[in-house]
């Protein structure tokens, strides 16, 4: 069998369609594990994985540290917060001193981006970037693609608008990369504001008429509005924004045709999405949170057939 | 073997008498096992249980995860400060989020009543109810039973007085309805300030006099003072309280007959007991810790054995 | 096979020549192990083992972690900032609690001097002293002289310097015992505030100038100025303590010898240390961090054979 292209995963920008098809073949078999009664797999016994966290994210470390467990790896956590960092230490000495204690893998969320590959190019271990600034977060965009997938069969032809604060999101352009890199056509939708500039050269669209972009799209991926961010300064404030860009139930029956809803979580029920929404048929919110194992199963497996 | 009459265990009120029964029987067995050299059995191989705590507390959390460990299910471990919960998302969304990666019980802490039974109406996981604000902490209570019932052989007849802070605790309710059911008188003792008004409602009597409560028990429960609580405030002062309500030696030693004396933990050395009570013979605090990893293991076995 | 001493490992005083022999040797079958694809033995299978930590300290607790993972233990981990001590409780109830949840070994690391040997005297698990206060850090000395018997065949008859700041440092005075114990000779050398008076008795010699000890020694032990702690005032500043005390590539390439540099990590580099010198050949740095692993995992393996 061939493996992926790639000894890291650093963004999907590193990822080829074969990888992406292969990451997804993987996937389809790990999801089947993961509803029988016994969930567990002894693929990765005797791998030893450091999730290295300098950002709090509970559903994406919870997320990868259950797919770790479920391959039987060996896993040890690492909140910034109760690190050296503290201490004026290095990353590389930090990731070094970790792997000095035979750590094969580095899962690693950091809030700069291009932590994660400056890593890769310095310490020895196999990196998986879980979220760099607002640069990639690409085992997100590949369990967003994979759920597409799972909905309409391919994600090839299939129209995606994102909508919302495309500027200061990391799953935006993973999201793009990959669904473009699927055959995927992608919109971009919000405020002028929130839309970053060189968004064009991605070869998306761009709408600011929210209306517009839902009577496009197969599909709408919600992104959160990060309210807990005190460095963003949002305009339009929140009330406009949900005004402007939030979609209610009324929106979603007001369309022509029946659309699928997706948001990467956690959701602000009342901002970007009503809760009637968030709970319809139309979304594939939860669908999204399951694969989110699988495809981290399947990332994680490949990864560790890549060692030397 | 009939199960429990419960899916979960949000309070000691869901509990009939032959469900308190079957849980202190198969507790009783793993008791054994805990005090074998090996200590794990495989049980609950291939149940995941997530442990969320929305407050701090150390030692339940550490009972459970190692009753957890030893029934040999996977762990994973959820703590509010470094949890989404400060992103605003909604309780629900939150568990529905860890769920869908494919939990398959919760034990949760949460600081408002009622959290724990609302969450079980809205989600599929099975709750555990580790503490919900002042409401209930039914293992708490089933462990103080248990740990009554191997002092005495039963406690049915059994006189329990429970000191101190009854209005903020949710352990005193707990301890009174499921010593009620098992046919133990109760006595409540405190001030009056810290006697909550619909107590006489639960058919537990009132003793304001610590020396009257104490000559009338055969057992002594005396609830910890919440010093860390900055939204308590106590009337009387911690010092007269103290005076008026603190179990010493002297006074131990003047009763008619020999009481046990029990605390939930952490105890205020000094405050509501002194060293020489809290180390004596009649002490069986550190029993009630030992049992409360059997009760809580008998607790999630036979919860698991209820999965459809 | 003859065992260890001692119950506990409170510190370097309580080892004699033949544990520190025993715990080499040991060590050095670990170290094998950890080299293999395998890394895991079944050595403490049944064996729970407590790492409290009333302070931060990532690598250690990580080192300890790994290192008991990988010798099949059942592990807890119980940070201060999370636990019950902002209660008022004290440490031996703190600690009783969990040992009354039937656990094997404590691994703690405490702030004050003589914690470790306090508690063990109060309770009945067996004590790993992980640091206590400016006291004592044995399991930090023992992987320094194993990391200098591993360079040079044997510590016998070496001369080591220690820099820095020796008054503050549990790492200098463990390394001291260790070293003399085991015949090397020891050098500690700092500006005079940051020597402590008492250092005489322990039969080191004391040089304030930095090229003449590095020309006389055979390895030099860089330690780390904690920046971090308000509560140490340092003095001279950090930028003269640099000119001083600091050891660069220049300063290294002028001296007679090749000699070999450590450092407890983690570095503050461009402070006690260049990177061009932590990253040197002549640096063991992370070879002290891999034997770290190693080291842990003889001293717990041969104190659980010491069980009753």
């Amino acid at each position: 069998m061939a493996g992926l292209s790639t000894r890291h995963l650093l963004g999907i920008k590193d990822l080829n369609v074969s990888d992406l098809q292969l990451i997804f073949e993987t996937a389809d078999n790990f999801k089947t594990v993961l509803n029988r009664p016994i969930k567990k797999v002894p693929s990765l016994r005797d791998v030893t994985i450091a999730n290295i966290f300098f950002e709090n994210s509970t559903r994406t470390r919870l997320s990868f540290e259950l797919a770790e467990k479920r391959l039987s790896a060996d896993v040890v956590n690492f909140a910034a917060s109760s690190s050296s960092v503290s201490k004026g230490e290095t990353l590389i000495d930090t990731v070094n001193n970790i792997l000095a204690m035979k750590v094969d893998m580095v899962v690693m969320r950091h809030p700069y981006a291009g932590a994660a590959t400056f890593l890769s190019k310095h310490v020895k271990a196999q990196i998986v970037n879980a979220g760099d600034g607002a640069h990639e977060h690409p085992t997100q965009a590949l369990l967003d693609a994979f759920s597409i997938r799972e909905r309409y069969g391919d994600v090839a032809g299939k129209k995606v608008v994102i909508v919302g604060d495309i500027l200061h999101s990391r799953v935006a352009l993973s999201n793009i990369l990959c669904l473009k890199q699927l055959g995927a056509e992608v919109m971009v939708c919000g405020p002028t504001t929130l839309i970053p500039k060189y968004i064009g050269a991605l070869g998306v669209k761009v709408e600011h008429d929210l209306i517009k972009a839902l009577n496009w799209c197969d599909v709408a991926n919600m992104l959160r509005i990060q309210l807990e961010r005190q460095d963003i300064k949002y305009f339009p404030s929140l009330r406009e924004y949900t005004m402007l860009y939030g979609l209610n139930k009324q929106i979603l029956d007001s369309l022509d045709k029946e659309i699928t809803v997706m948001h990467p979580g956690p959701i602000n029920r009342g901002v970007e999405i009503t809760s009637d929404v968030a709970d319809s048929k139309q979304s594939i919110i939860l669908d999204q949170v399951e694969n989110g194992v699988a495809i981290r199963m399947a990332v994680l497996y490949l990864l560790a057939g890549q060692t030397p």
